[in-house]
Formats: structure tokens, C-alpha cells, sequence
């Protein structure tokens, strides 16, 4: 993270979000929000997963959002893969950053990427092995994103003690950093601290980010909890979009905009400016006509003589 | 508080609630909910405020709201109260615990009880002498509700020494506790932790709850942090009711079934059963139809497995 900002935020809802919309956003839409997001202050989006077309055809055009992306100065142009097929076209691509989809839990692994937790594990060390054999500028950072980390709704809870023995098997398999994943909105405030904090003693720096969902109402709160243990990158998405919601109002992903308000209001740096933030609902919500859009900040708007952290410098 | 929970929810639904809803609730159906919610477990109802009637019809039946539920065995029994009248009509019906609004800042205070904030400490003070008048077991408790203290949607940012003034000024009049409100949704968490730690430096264990909102989503957030420096007690709504919603979504009170079910997974005990909890709203529901309902772990229901701390014991 460069020392102008003190939480990196990386904008997941071209992926997470558009990957569970109904309808296909028109790839110039992607490529606006894209470009408006980074304008806005973003320093990281997740634009893509490399996915088979078949199943899932909002990714279809995922080679032409990354190729737009990497035109976009200083911006890191990340995207998901669930396999070596994908992991191989997103490299191809030439994303940044390669998140991998690795679930701790056994039944949502399997009904996810049809692998158990430890073939994820085997093909995670593949695909950082075919990294490892492309020439030096062509190597992307792999993340092993940890899913089901808080719970999972096929099995309820997941042994902490798993979840530890899972992100030293990532960075074993060659993986550069460990992201964990409240995949189903299981995750409370005391259990985001202790496992943050014992995945920490594992695997020290290694251990990146949050990517926390709303499902239950307690992003912000988990949010909180992962500050206090030193946690400073965290995903979110624009208007609370993607991440399996269950009902109106009951999000999946935490809101950008809401998460963005509540940092800089606590005196943390993210370097985005709320307002070009909260304009972007607009490119959104016209690529993507009649889906709903979350967040209670651009409803209410900011405090009366808000000063944002990233303002005061 | 007694020793078998370690938090007390005061539910302020019947009062902080009822009072912002275009409909008048039937008196017999307040009564089924407080009646409902003291079966669910919570120990602690604000049941009405002592307003005048032909300002807010909604608190016409005050009185026999109160009588109802001071025949629940075991319920503490709070109302609301702006100024002298009615704090004589609360005292009259018999409350435990009567809650004046004292707001820190100016305009607010003037714009909402036509005193300063001085003349409503003055006012206070002839509340508590008028009590200390009555024979011992007509004495109810007297909680300073310092209001706007997170900032004001006239004035914007309110300084924390002015709050701190006024929390010693409500304890200089005679009030047994002061309790913390964030009237308009505009508290983070590190000023939360900022300010409940200089209240409490200032007045010790007279610093009594929270009541936050969740305007800008932030409230379960907040409670977090006041949980961190100490808060043991916290208002909330049941369906999110009242305090002020800007717009659909963006609710008032935080919701107390989504607190409820945080602090039960954090491992803290409410004595609270979400079950029963949650099943009071068809009686608000059927109460004030068409009133919209928030809250997420009713719409997205509890996780897999989980066993609330109240009924690990």
C-alpha cells in the first residue's frame, strides 16, 4: 500500500456483484464504472472472473474488461479464477492480481469448484507453478481467497483450526498473500478478531484482507472488529451489489460507499472522494436498469460538515 | 443489571418508534407487544413518552400503556419525557425509570423543547427535586438522555467538552444516570469510543447506555466500539422503528433483533430469545399496517447451528 492512503479498499463489484445480477451489463458500461471508479479514488478493482462462459455469461467478456482496465494508470486490475482453465486466461489477460476461490468448507467446496478443500489446494499450487514458469514481467500476485472462513451454510461452523491449517497449505502451494472470506454472512465481530488474529500468527504478512458480507446486517461491525487486529485491505462492493443476497434490504457484499463514509469519518485515509463514489451509482444503475442498489449513505448523504480523512491529508 | 446477562437491551420500539409512525397503534396492540416482548426476554421497555396529546396523538394513551406494563412481573418500565408536565404525568403513572431529553446542542434543543440546553439542565433539576419529593417508593430512576451528542443536523460537529459539561451538569442536578444518543445517525466508532471514555473519565458508572442510530448504517458499528470501552447497556427498535428514517432503507434505531443476534454470537448474553423476538413483529405488523419493517436477520434468519450465549448460560 503506498503511504498516501491508510486502508486499501478493493472494489469487487464488478465481479462479485455483476457475477450474481440477473441480466449482463454491457461491456461499455463495465468499462465506465471501471474507469469512473478509478477516477474516483480506487486503487484496486476486481474486474472479472475467469469463469466458463457457459455457466456464468456476465463474465463473458472478461478479457476485453481486463485489457480496459490495465489502460488506466496506477490502477491494480485484479480478477477470480476457480480453476487452472481460468487462472490461465486471467494470466493471459495480464491481470495484476489472481484471486483464487478456495473453500474451507468441504460440502461448499465441493458444490462450488467440485474439488475438495485439498484438491483446491493441489490446483492452487499448480497454477502458481505455471506462474512461476512465465517470464518475470507476466506474473501476476496470487491471492488465496479463503471462502466459508466465518460458517457456511451447508455445514454451519467451520473449525478455526481448518481455516489455519488452509492458508498455510495456500502459501505452501506458492500463493503470495491469504484473503479471508465471510462468504455467507456468518461472521460475528469477537470471531472475526480471534481468527484474523490466529491466521496472523500463522502466516504473519502473508495474510491480506477482509472480504466481509452484510448479510446479517453486521459488515460495518465486522469491519470495525478487523481494524482493531490490524487488518487494512478490505472488499467491498458498489451499492451492496452481488454476494448472494436473500432478501430486499438483505445485502451480500458490504457497500462501498457506506464502508468508505464510516472510514474517513473515523480518520482513516482511503483516498476516495464519497461523492464521485456515490455519482458512479448512476452508470450502475443504467448498465443494470431495475436491479437494486444498496448503502444507506447515499440515501441519507453525509454529516453536516463532513471533512473526510483523505481531505485533511 | 442482574448477573445472569452480561448486556441490557432497553427496547424503545412502543415509544422512539410509535412516536414517528404516521399511524396511531391500538392501545390493546402496544400492550400485546410490550406483553410479547417482556415474554421474549427483554428487561427493559421505554413504553411511552409524556408529550402533549395534540402534538404527538400517537401518546394519547400514555398512562394506560404504562399501567399495562407495570403488571408485568419483573419488566422495568421506562418512559420519555421532554419537560416538567410530563415528567409529573410519568411520575403520576408510575414509571421505574424516566428518561428526559437534554440536547447538547443549541439549535437542536431549541428547535425541539424550546429551551437552551442550560434552561433544559435548570428544568431537569426542578424534575429530580420534584421526585426527591415524592415518598421513596413513588421515586423513579431519572436518566439524562443527552441527545445530538455525535453532531446535529443544524449545527454539524458538537464539541465533546460541551458534552461532557452537560453529562457533570445532569449528574449536578440530581439525575441518578446519563445516557449517550446519537439523534441523528452521525456517530463512527472511534468517536464513540472517544467520547463514551471521556463521559465516563468525567461522571464514572453514572454513564448509563447508548442509543444509536442507524441512519448512515453505521449503528451495529458503533455499538462494537461502545462495547470496547465498556457499554453495557444499548436502545434499540424492534423492526428498526422510528428515530427520524431519511429514506426507504436508511432506518432510524438500530434493530434490536440484529443486535440481539450479534451480541448473542459475540457470546454475550441478552437473556433475550431471538426466536420470540422476531416473532413480535406480525404484532407490530398487524399494529400499524403498511409500516415498513427492517432488519436483516429476520429477512435472512439466523446462521446454521447457532447457539446463542444465552442459552449456553
Amino acid at each position: 500500500m503506498t503511504q498516501d492512503i491508510d486502508i486499501l479498499i478493493s472494489e469487487v463489484g464488478p465481479r462479485d456483484g455483476l457475477q450474481n445480477t440477473k441480466q449482463f451489463m454491457p461491456t461499455d458500461y463495465k468499462k465506465k464504472w471501471i474507469s469512473a471508479a478509478a477516477a474516483a479514488g480506487l486503487r484496486e478493482i476486481e474486474v472479472c472472473s475467469f469463469v466458463p462462459p457457459k455457466l456464468i455469461p456476465q463474465m463473458a467478456d472478461a478479457p476485453e474488461v481486463v485489457a480496459h482496465a490495465l489502460t488506466i494508470p496506477g490502477l491494480n486490475v485484479a480478477a477470480l479464477a476457480p480453476n487452472f482453465t481460468g487462472a490461465q486466461r486471467a494470466m493471459r489477460a495480464g491481470v495484476h492480481k489472481l484471486t483464487l476461490t478456495i473453500s474451507v468448507s468441504r460440502e461448499h467446496s465441493l458444490s462450488n469448484v467440485r474439488m475438495t478443500p485439498d484438491e483446491a489446494i493441489a490446483s492452487a499450487k499448480k497454477i502458481c507453478d505455471f506462474r512461476d514458469s512465465l517470464p518475470k514481467d507476466k506474473r501476476p500476485i496470487i491471492e488465496s481467497g479463503l471462502s466459508t472462513v466465518f460458517g457456511c451454510t451447508l455445514e454451519g461452523a467451520v473449525s478455526e483450526d481448518e481455516v489455519v491449517r488452509m492458508a498455510v497449505a495456500s502459501v505452501e502451494a506458492g500463493c503470495d498473500e491469504v484473503g479471508l472470506a465471510d462468504t455467507t454472512g456468518y461472521a460475528n465481530p469477537e470471531q472475526v478478531r480471534r481468527v484474523f488474529t490466529k491466521v496472523r500468527a500463522a502466516i504473519g504478512g502473508k495474510l491480506s484482507g477482509a472480504h466481509l458480507h452484510n448479510t446479517r446486517g453486521l459488515g460495518l461491525a465486522n469491519v470495525v472488529a478487523a481494524l482493531e487486529v490490524g487488518v487494512t485491505t478490505f472488499d467491498s462492493s458498489l451499492g451492496g451489489l452481488g454476494g448472494c443476497p436473500f432478501a430486499p434490504g438483505a445485502t451480500g457484499n458490504i457497500v462501498t460507499e457506506d464502508l468508505v463514509f464510516m472510514l474517513e469519518a473515523m480518520g482513516l485515509r482511503t483516498g476516495i472522494d464519497i461523492d464521485k463514489l456515490i455519482a458512479i451509482r448512476k452508470i450502475v444503475a443504467e448498465g443494470i436498469p431495475g436491479e437494486p442498489l444498496y448503502g444507506y449513505v447515499p440515501d441519507a448523504g453525509v454529516t453536516k460538515g463532513f471533512v473526510p480523512a483523505t481531505a485533511r491529508g
